[in-house]
């Protein structure tokens, strides 16, 4: 199992990890089989979806931040439900394809670790498997 | 990896892709394992949920509607914000168990491809692999 | 793979099944791997979050009810079409690393089943795989 790690500098901030899981790829050797990208944090996630227009990042944390608002009269007094609910909603996990040595993403995505409680310091653990 | 094309005809439209997904472990010959299914776009996702009554699906697909609005003041100019939200709550990634050479899925589940930005051509990644 | 039995007592319901998942990978007596949690049901989920503040479970099942409201003017007849909405926003798998023997979860990690549709008795797979 490969670690690295991410430094968020905002409250809700999705940050491009592809060329980190991509670099893990590579180094496992592995030519055929799976990634596992996994974050052992709790209110934090992982997701896949458009590199290219900084506008998607943004609107996902924007619409995120509008659904599930930060002061919500939770009962958990740490004050940070929001952040764990969003970690829920978008999951710990994400298993991309490897293939001839590489990550398999379409042509537009990218891997997003997603900080919702910021900004912190924090893991991402990746695993790669051969076939 | 086996791939196989999906084509929706509607904005928003659950795809039941169950046979597909079933066919590509068979054909894997894999017994015993676990089953992939990958979604390489950034405006469609894949779940898995109720097979049975259409209803179940119409309504997922109008309650997603519902939460995150096709016009909802994004930032990105391409104009399908929604879409690439939904993708982050749904997920790009499903992994199922496989057994006795079968796909193990519970009584009343059925794979679906989630468009959100249709109607296109998508396509699906399947990757079985052996315990 | 394994399986065990999940017993809720409320219509909405995080149930920590962690210490259930651990022992599945020590019966695998697998050393290096990842542990598949799969949940066959369309009413229910698995997720991962916070295990030390009960307050924090209480917090997700409020939230989720407050977004997808359990009476919504749904189509499907059975009246339970919240309970998909959820299980489609949360998911029916995780996959997290296993490492010596043990399963790779952060500090404040637990793994729940999130039953939508309670009280009723239900079944969760797991599957550990070896690198």
């Amino acid at each position: 199992m490969q670690e690295f790690k991410v430094t968020s500098s905002e409250r809700s901030q999705l940050i491009d990890i592809t060329a980190d899981v991509r670099r893990a790829v590579s180094a496992s050797g592995i030519s055929e089989g799976r990634c596992l990208v996994f974050v052992p944090h709790t209110t934090a996630a992982v997701t896949i979806n458009e590199g290219a227009d900084p506008a998607v990042r943004h609107d996902i944390e924007y619409e995120l931040d509008k659904l599930i608002p930060w002061a919500g009269g939770y009962a958990h007094a740490e004050g940070n439900s929001a952040a764990h609910i969003k970690t829920t909603l978008v999951g710990s996990s994400e298993t991309i394809p490897v293939s001839a040595g590489r990550l398999v993403l379409g042509t537009w995505q990218a891997v997003y670790f997603c900080e919702f409680d910021g900004p912190r310091s924090r893991r991402v653990y990746v695993k790669v498997t051969a076939d």
